[in-house]
């Protein structure tokens, strides 16, 4: 039988002795590179593939979406504006001029609200899943990219918005969890459209000691933050913020917490702030409206990620984590 | 039965209308960014799928050689120097450590050829065949990227290296084409790994009026050249350089002269140039060890492309051309 690595193991073991300056040593999701005086590029690339990361009966324009939002999310967790994106597909015969209408129809509406262009591309031909890439391109001003490494000992951990919502909007969707049909509905969106915090991330610079957003679920990404910064993270069960669906869901089957501890594709915002910056970030989630949570601290030494129950107790959390360089 | 677009005709009508400026409209195969002061930044992507664009069994190092190539070789048509790149990989479970061990090698010995550096990436799990793509990233002179637009009427269309090689070898790996062991090896070798013109690129700018590799095939890539320029292409088949193993191929068997005019995959690049650069490109010609060859002229009016044999009369050619915005 032989070894299988984890993807983290892979890209540890295979890329990341191939990756240049730019790259920040693949431990980030993004390659920063100098643009025009005072600015610089955040390059970040995302594959979704039918069947594994969406439905092969959900709506065209609703894939071109979400394709474009996980990209959208990497650049805003680096404080980045998005500028414009290359995109590729790889297409069964299947999928004729009807889907790619409505696939660009999804792109065109989220360019519109993004404020972002096509850049180029391509298109090929596949006798497997339709598989879709996009490289995003976003600007910062130069040196102020926001990094998943520059978490400090004594920092708050914080997260935006609520976390858990995707997790149990797939297992809606898979016929795994009842819920009344508004918090079915509500859990559903969550899961098939991310929200990505654009305009946040980007007032986060300056604010941000470190930062990434929750696409593997918040414990392997604060594990990433941990591991990118040297530090450890204590990360308390009862301070994570949940929406009323969640809580709801939770209510009735408390297992399911681990929906907001390791479920994936949120795409929150999760950071590392000075315990200082307390009140400029409560002053930013009114501006933005957009709930920011403290659900933890940064602590020292390289300890990786401690979650506690109410009663202090360090809780066992099965750490999932794919996808992502 | 629903109408069935071709590749090109689905880019103009679904995609170019979502192109930014530094889109190039998408009918150029990279996008123009600004970078530092005296720079653009070339960005382009290219996929390649198992079982569409190479053999299951090639060896997983010459896979990634392949990958990289495509991608320089589109940046060489633009002139511009190979800075980096970012690397997505969907991988079904039965690739494991030992191929990706090899993929990687085989990256490792094309950024040392080549000067480039890994900048970022995605790795996805996938039910179908390995779809692997690459967005490589470039540089040039600001202002002075070569584009599949600005072909003159009088200039001479030239092109590198030879033609119809790669679709010759294609075919004997098929076995569809019977030649001698040294004539199929070199025949095949040039199928499974392109050789990018990449230094040549480089200073075929500011000689070049426009420029396009030969990915899809001679007569559409010049095609391509032909309707980004607003001009016709006239070629004269005798003229087209060929190999002493395409040669011997097309005394055998006449038809296969169709794999120099209409093959793909030879990554040669194909230019327009004014006449009075004929002995600069002479030059170039000795200083890069690269025959250039003049195989017909630019005319004034968007006419196409035509091909005429010796006696002047005009061929028909089955345009092939799949992949590429």
């Amino acid at each position: 039988v032989s070894e299988r690595l984890d993807e983290f193991q892979r890209i540890a073991r295979f890329f990341a002795p191939l990756a240049g300056p730019g790259a920040l040593g693949l431990t980030d999701d993004a390659a920063i590179m100098p643009g025009p005086p005072g600015t610089d590029y955040v390059l970040t690339t995302d594959t979704i593939v039918e069947g594994i990361d969406y439905f092969p009966d959900d709506p065209p324009a609703q894939v071109a979406q979400k394709l474009l939002r996980v990209n959208l999310s990497d650049l805003a967790a680096k404080g980045a504006a998005p500028v414009g994106y290359l995109l590729t597909t790889a297409l069964p015969p299947s999928r004729g001029e009807d889907w790619l209408a409505d696939f660009a129809a999804g792109l065109a509406a989220d360019q519109a609200r993004f404020g972002i262009m096509l850049l180029g591309g391509d298109s090929s031909a596949t006798p497997g899943p339709p598989t879709l890439s996009v490289t995003a391109i976003g600007k910062v001003p130069a040196g102020e990219a926001v990094l998943r490494r520059g978490a400090k000992p004594g920092d708050l951990l914080c997260v935006s918005g609520t976390l858990g919502d995707a997790a149990l909007g797939l297992a809606v969707l898979q016929g795994k969890l009842e819920a009344g049909a508004a918090d079915r509905q509500f859990l559903a969106d969550r899961y098939r459209l991310p929200q990505p915090r654009v305009a946040l991330g980007q007032r986060l610079r300056g604010l941000a000691h470190a930062m990434i957003d929750i696409s593997d679920g918040l414990v392997a990404d604060a594990g990433h933050l941990a591991d990118a910064s040297g530090v450890g993270m204590d990360i308390e069960a009862v301070r994570l913020p949940l929406s009323d669906a969640a809580r709801a869901a939770i209510a009735r089957q408390p297992e399911r917490l681990r929906a907001a501890l390791a479920g994936g594709d949120d795409y929150e915002l999760l950071f590392a702030a000075p315990p200082e910056a307390r009140a400029a970030l409560a002053a930013l989630a009114q501006e933005q409206a957009v709930p920011l949570a403290a659900i933890g601290t940064v602590a020292a030494g390289a300890g990786g990620v401690r979650v506690r129950d109410a009663a202090g107790r360090i809780m066992s959390v099965p750490q999932g984590g794919y996808r992502h360089f």
